[in-house]
């Protein structure tokens, strides 16, 4: 049965299912896979690298998929291995799909007017609408209003979303992102013009199919953000790895626990190579690490934020 | 042997070469393929229609390749097909190197820190050092000064190049472009930061390795751009099909004729179709009809403009 409802709906209905906001990042990285994947790997030859990152996709999927809501691939580490590992990412798309998860791609993606819906139609909607067949896809802001539109349309006709580019929490998300013009940090003006258009896109979970990349260099910066854009539902990276925890977050969500998805990638997916997990599982123990690392996410943010409101943890 | 001038050297010497600054876009669109490259293709079938990019470029780049110094790919039409689509670019790339074409990849990529660095991995540098070969970029600035650095430094390790949007010509360019902070629009922020890598990165044409994205909302601007960023190439969209003429982008070259590459994509690859092409080209002829157009407006640049300073025309 084709899934209808507004993508922010369906968010926000796995979030409150799952019990919890996170989304786990599938960012595969050659150094970091498990020996048992890269022992005898001709690292020379893309389609045995792509090969190497489709296992290690899966292994990670089958290991989260009964727990939180949503993957979020990162389109570059698939690129990087040229054809093979763009099919690489189309085959972890739908081994996601398959096993019941929203999949956000975060390819950072946008361009004018046509390319831009070329774009649009390349990534938002499930298959057989886009070949890609993406829930969501991340957008970048700086061609403008009109930049955006393109995607709006496709995301109301298919039932998806985008997340756009806020406020980044690098060091240099400031050069340009913090400048202030007409009383009014640049971020505060995307976030103005992403939150009109979540507002007239709106679902029955209270959120548009436009949501906002929100980051944060300091902790009551998400709750400003949330207070100024209502209709918004903010991804929300930095978490472990990045430096970011469970309070850190706190001001993304809404009253019910809603209203924010938390990213988290090195943090859980190359959790047996860091500690605490170093310490407890083996590196062919990847999956379960990632398992557990997922799993103390989750209680962190039921423990600390207001995601204790949301349907039963699922551990 | 493998070419080692930096990027922007390698650029001048073929803008120098060919005698004029034309960058062909190759924006492949179903719609307005000739007939016959789509007759009789199953249009719900991405590898064929990929089959049919294929075709369709390499008739383009064979049409123009000893014309001008470069191709720039719009990857998004490559990328909504999939990975098929993905494996024709980049049969593209290689068919037009093997012309003696420079490849500037238009993706406007960009992300934080180790995933900048995965993008430029995958995009800069010819084979072998990356999967796709490309010889340039197109990126996005609004993650700020540090998500630029890895590209520049894969561009000074693989003689490569990228082009940072700075200036868009869309309408809605201005909505966060044009703002105003600490006496200064949000664009010539940008500006001052390009210019800065590309003076710290300058080859011995005088330009460095980072270029911008520079279109024009009036014909002055591009000066404006000029002077402000003398270390700086421009790419610049909008000739043609987009409105703009041989005259309107006078300013963006400096006193040699060099420091600026012109785009022109649908007035150059679906000239048949257009006035006054159409008149004078059947539908089969698109070959040749992309010649004309290419040949025009490299007139049209050799007489409005300092681009007459270089070297013979190639007609």
């Amino acid at each position: 049965m084709e899934e209808s409802r507004p993508f922010m709906d369906q968010l926000a209905g796995a979030t409150q299912q799952r019990g919890n906001p996170v989304v786990v990042g599938i960012d595969p990285r050659l150094g970091s896979l498990p020996d048992a994947l890269t022992c005898n790997l001709d690292v020379s030859d893309p389609s045995r690298v792509a090969e190497a990152y489709r296992q290690f996709s899966y292994g990670i999927v089958d290991a989260v998929a009964q727990h939180v809501p949503a993957i979020k691939p990162q389109m570059a580490f698939f690129e990087q291995l040229g054809p093979a590992g763009m099919q690489a990412l189309l085959d972890v798309i739908v081994h996601a799909q398959n096993q019941g998860l929203l999949v956000v791609l975060d390819g950072k993606r946008n361009d004018i007017g046509s390319t831009a819906e070329a774009y649009a139609q390349a990534y938002l909607g499930r298959r057989p609408h886009t070949v890609w067949g993406g829930d969501a896809l991340t957008v970048s802001p700086y061609l403008g209003d009109d930049s955006l539109e393109p995607f709006v349309s496709a995301c109301v006709k298919h039932a998806a979303g985008i997340f756009v580019l806020v406020k980044t929490s690098n060091p240099g998300g400031k050069t340009f992102q913090d400048l202030t013009a007409s009383d009014k940090t640049i971020f505060e003006h995307v976030a103005d013009v992403v939150e009109r258009m979540a507002s007239e896109t709106v679902g029955t979970c209270g959120y548009g199919a436009v949501g906002a990349v929100a980051g944060a260099t300091y902790p009551e910066q998400l709750g400003e953000l949330r207070a100024r854009m209502p209709h918004t539902w903010f991804l929300v990276p930095g978490f472990g790895a990045q430096g970011g925890g469970a309070a850190d977050v706190a001001g993304a969500f809404d009253e019910r626990g809603l209203g924010a998805t938390i990213n988290s990638s090195r943090g859980i997916i190359f959790a047996q190579r860091r500690e605490p997990y170093s310490g407890r599982y083996s590196d062919a123990q990847w999956q379960e690490a990632a398992e557990a690392a997922t799993l103390d996410m989750i209680s962190a943010l039921r423990a600390e934020t207001r995601c204790s409101q949301l349907g039963n943890s699922a551990d």
